[in-house]
C-alpha cells in the first residue's frame, strides 16, 4: 500500500527505516470506488490525499451548472482543496474519482504531529509545493497564451496516457476548450498520422 | 529597509532578535528604477527576491510578440521564476520594475544555508507556497469559469489600488482579456457609479 508514497519521498529526501515506521502511522489508507467522492462542495477538506492506485479530479460547479476540472491526480500525485484544509472553511470544490482507487489520507493534525517528529517531511511538502506551483504557473501561462491545440498538446506531452485514461469531455473542461473544439484537433491529429 | 519583511515573517512565525540578525544577514538589497529588469528571459533567476517598496512584474512573450502577464508584486509579496530558480535552467520570463523598487533578494544557496541554521524559516517558505499556490489556482478557475466582467471584479477586490497602479493594457494581459474589453467593462462600472 506504501510503495508509490516511499518512492515519492524518497526521489526528494533519505528516510530511514525506523522513520518510515513512524511516517506511515500518520496516514489513513482509504478505498474509493469509481464515483464516489473524496470531497463533497460545502463540506471541509479535511485530508490530503496521496493517490497509491487509481485517478481523481477536483472540479467546481459554477451558477450556470457548467463544471469547470482544476486537477486530475494520477498515481503518486497528491489532491485536496488547500484553502479549505488550511482554513477550515466550507470547500467550493469537489473531488471524485475517475477509477477505482487506493488512497492514503493525512490529516492536517496528522500533519502537523509529523512535521514535529520527522523534520524533513516539512522539507518534502515544500518542494512538492514549489513543483505543483510550477505546475499551475505553467497551465495558467498556457491559458493565457496558447491556442487550444497548443494546450491539448502540452497536456498529452505531460501525461501520455490521459486520453486513454479521461474521457473526452472531461480533457475539455480541463483545457477551457468546448469538447467540439477538442474533437476537430484530435480528428486532425489522427488524420495527419494515418 | 527590513521592516515589511519581519512584518511578514511575524505573521506565521516568531523570531527572537538574534534570529532576526542571522536572517537579515542572507538577503542582499537591491534597488532598481521603473522600467529595470530583475530578470530577462533566457537569463538564470538566481534569486527569490521580496518587495520591499514598488512594484513589479513577470511576463512571458510568445512568437507572435505578445505580452502575457503573470503575476504582480506589490509591497510585501515575493517574485520569481521558481522553475529557473529550482532547476539553473534559462527563464522564458521576463520580471521588471513597474516602480521604482527596494527589494531583498535570497539566492538559492543563501535560501539552503539560511533553512539550516533557521529551520523555522523553511516553515514559513511552506506556508508561502501553500498560499502562493491557492491563489495561482483560483486565478486559474477564473480564468476557466469567469466572465471577463467577473475577472475583473475578483482582482479589484483581491487589490484595490491596482487600477491607480497598474497601466490599464496591462491589467487587460493579466486577465487574458483585450484592453477593449476592460475599457468596455471600466465605462460600465463608472456609469453605473455615476
Amino acid at each position: 500500500m506504501f510503495e508509490t508514497l516511499f518512492q515519492k519521498f524518497e526521489e526528494k529526501i533519505q528516510l530511514s527505516d525506523a522513520e518510515k515506521e513512524l511516517i506511515k502511522s500518520f496516514f489513513q489508507p482509504k478505498k474509493l470506488r469509481k464515483r464516489q467522492y473524496l470531497l463533497q462542495e460545502g463540506d471541509v477538506s479535511k485530508y490530503v490525499a496521496f493517490v497509491e492506485k487509481g485517478m481523481l479530479r477536483s472540479y467546481t460547479i459554477n451558477e450556470k451548472g457548467n463544471e469547470h476540472i482544476i486537477q486530475f491526480a494520477f498515481e503518486g500525485w497528491w489532491i485536496n482543496d488547500m484553502y479549505s484544509f488550511i482554513t477550515g472553511e466550507p470547500s467550493t470544490y469537489n473531488i471524485d474519482a475517475l477509477e477505482d482507487c487506493e488512497l492514503l489520507l493525512l490529516s492536517q493534525q496528522a500533519e502537523e504531529k509529523l512535521f514535529e517528529r520527522v523534520p524533513k517531511m516539512e522539507r518534502f511538502f515544500r518542494m512538492l509545493l514549489q513543483n505543483h506551483m510550477i505546475a499551475t504557473q505553467r497551465r495558467l501561462v498556457s491559458s493565457l497564451s496558447r491556442t487550444a491545440e497548443e494546450k491539448y498538446n502540452e497536456l498529452v506531452e505531460s501525461c501520455p496516457t490521459i486520453p486513454q485514461r479521461v474521457p473526452q469531455h472531461m480533457m475539455a473542461s480541463f483545457l477551457g476548450i468546448t469538447p467540439e473544439t477538442l474533437s476537430r484537433i484530435r480528428g486532425k491529429k489522427a488524420t495527419t498520422k494515418g
